[in-house]
């Protein structure tokens, strides 16, 4: 049982106010683990959010370097757009270029909880000193582990659930598009070499102690996660499951938050089903979604792809929604990339919310078509999940004429009805 | 009964084969009613396609000029454009400058069945002869129906439904945003001013009489669809299906070809529902909804919040998808609009018919995927919805590298697994 005094008594208030649920409510699901507060205690000037049974749908945005982009004043500005946008937490998957300087700048000037994937700044260690991820020893990731939650990480993804047993399982498979968690395939391909089992299953309960000193949440990843539609709800990525489900269990026991990350890529009929196997399998943990991605031929458009995924997801209970940028399989996201990113994910979250039932999730949407009736466009520009766009788009129309380019005088709203 | 010899042999054929059905069934089901063909039997160099039971998910661009912006040659891209990325059909909703001028201009260019909605150009003449729709007679409407068939348009949206006795239903509803048809909008003053019913209802014999004339589909308009989600599946919507269901039947019994339109803007959780209802109400005719948009506060991404509800509702049996632009609701939509438009139709369909279990859907994200493994850039960008767009998104970076600036070299995807 996790002890909900973990979390401040006023950041547990200001959840329940802007949740519109009860505190005793709130405590009971954090006490259960179905609900986490990722929180580092080293994490001072962040807001804390709860994710989990009852609340709100949040969404994520993945920021980061890649070895050939390093640009930390994009990064810094994909952060600002985040808060600007109202998304709930940022993760920093850099790769290239000065990791933990980028990561103590994002930290710094986030005001939303930061997830970070210690793994990647392990490998990105191991390739400057020329070698490949299979000299990576137990020490240099629990030290990286420690190093990213002294310094304020609210949620580190962590790929515990990929183990030894799996190397048969895939061999056997031999899916479309085998392993596409860059976690996952760095600790297979360790794994195979080494002849070891993973090392954050098997030194599982330090991990745990880690997390618990710092109060921070594990996000137990999905490294065998399916990357096309025709991987989706195999026997790999359900095993895999199984064992998160028991590592939840594990992380309660000791008193540690956890989530657990989701797919990926999955045809619209088999999302629902894949909600219901991970609340049940992993007793109603958090369930962070990456998507999920409904087709696989659209790249160009995987925003849209995704919020068709984000959107049936939420609606089937899923509580925390990875954005997806058009972007993605392509290239690293431009600013304009990560806006649409932002938006088609909160677009997703806000139509599962209203599929939920979300008290009062339904408000903004009266609110707008009230003064859609009344040709108010200035509000309508307010109201919406993206101003900027919205005022562009009317163009040189927005003032408070009544039509638009669209029908002109012919419009149907004019009309008393 | 529909008389399937009313489709040439060799357009069904056609579509057998592209959809890989046996034509006994295709028959069987056109003879039934639940699949349409629309074809009007002067528009020569259009190719037919089946709408309806057991068929891919069809989707439809909106084009047209409107008083405010005349713009024949941005239409006429639209057109093409459509034709390129591969749309089913186009519907020429013009109300500004020749219309019928456009209107042939596009039956001559078009490859893909053309609709229109008659009683738009019934609205524009009077307004040109300084007349509101109240002055509309009877003969007014149905001559411009004539002029449209004979001109060649394949299927007409008519908006027989809505009759005198929605009017104390509007009128005690008391929707938040009322009627956003604008042909609903357009026959609901008429009937109030002149105190009389509907002439699409009241003369609807003599509408099937013409539409058999020149072998012509019917879309059944929903004139009193939601315009907000606060206002889906309520008495006022459901009774015009009611109505729609009797004139479906009445169509059969006369041999004409119809299909029904429905909303608009739904909640996520009743989009299944609503397809039902149509399915059961209108004993199976072809469904053909706009959207359904499942928010109402994200304009400027309306493309988006469709594409999501689209992908539900085809999933749940909807035949037919609307397209609806990032414009919607704010502007006419300019090219790059269509663009998206389409692309995030096609995908909402794709996504549907997977779910649904339409034949052979999945085989090109299976093909997508393994190029994607393969990194086979070229390929990649062929094969998807949009290579264009996949194209620019790509960049510099287009060539066979086995990398993308999102992962550098620690792509997952380059591992043997």
């Amino acid at each position: 049982m996790i002890d909900s005094s973990i979390i401040d008594q006023q950041d547990i208030d200001r959840i329940c106010r802007s949740e519109k649920i009860a505190v005793e409510s709130l405590k009971k699901e954090l006490e259960r683990g179905t609900v986490v507060v990722p929180k580092n205690k080293n994490h001072k000037n962040a807001k804390t959010i709860g994710i989990g049974k009852g609340l709100r749908t949040k969404i994520n945005v993945n920021l980061g370097t890649s070895p050939d982009l390093v640009d930390y004043d994009l990064e810094l500005s994909k952060l600002e757009l985040s808060i600007k946008l109202g998304a709930d937490t940022v993760m920093d998957l850099s790769t290239g270029g000065d990791l933990v300087k980028l990561r103590q700048e994002i930290l710094h000037k986030s005001s939303l909880p930061v997830g970070t994937v210690p793994i990647y700044e392990v490998l990105c260690s191991l390739n400057r000193r020329g070698d490949s991820i299979e000299k990576m020893t137990v020490r240099d990731l629990f030290s990286t582990i420690r190093a990213h939650l002294e310094s304020g990480v609210d949620f580190i993804t962590v790929h515990c659930g990929l183990t030894k047993r799996a190397i048969p399982l895939i061999e056997k498979r031999r899916r479309v598009t085998g392993i596409v968690s860059r976690g996952g395939s760095f600790l297979y391909r360790w794994m195979k070499a080494n002849q070891k089992e993973n090392p954050l299953y098997q030194y599982y309960d330090e991990l745990l102690d880690l997390a618990k000193e710092y109060n921070a949440t594990l996000s137990l990843g999905d490294g065998l996660r399916p990357g096309s539609i025709a991987d989706a709800t195999d026997s790999v990525q359900i095993d895999e499951l199984l064992i998160l489900g028991e590592l939840v269990e594990r992380a309660r026991d000791h008193g540690v938050q956890s989530m657990v990350e989701g797919p990926g890529h999955i045809p619209l009929n088999e999302i629902e089903a894949n909600v219901l196997l991970e609340k049940k399998i992993c007793k109603e943990a958090p369930f962070y979604v990456l998507g999920p991605l409904v087709i696989d031929c659209a790249p160009g458009y995987d925003d849209i792809v995704s919020a068709i995924g984000g959107a049936v997801a939420a609606a089937s209970g899923a509580d925390f929604l990875c954005y997806v940028t058009p972007a993605e399989h392509l290239s690293l996201p431009s600013l304009d990339d990560v806006r649409r990113g932002i938006v088609a994910s909160k677009i997703a979250a806000h139509a599962g919310d209203i599929a939920k039932g979300i008290r009062g999730s339904m408000n903004l949407d009266e609110e707008i078509s009230r003064a859609r009736k009344e040709f108010s466009w200035e509000k309508i520009v307010n109201l919406s999940l993206d101003p900027d766009t919205a005022r562009t788009k009317r163009g040189k129309l927005s003032d408070d004429s009544r039509k638009c380019t669209m029908c002109g005088q012919f419009c149907a709203m004019r009309e008393d009805t």
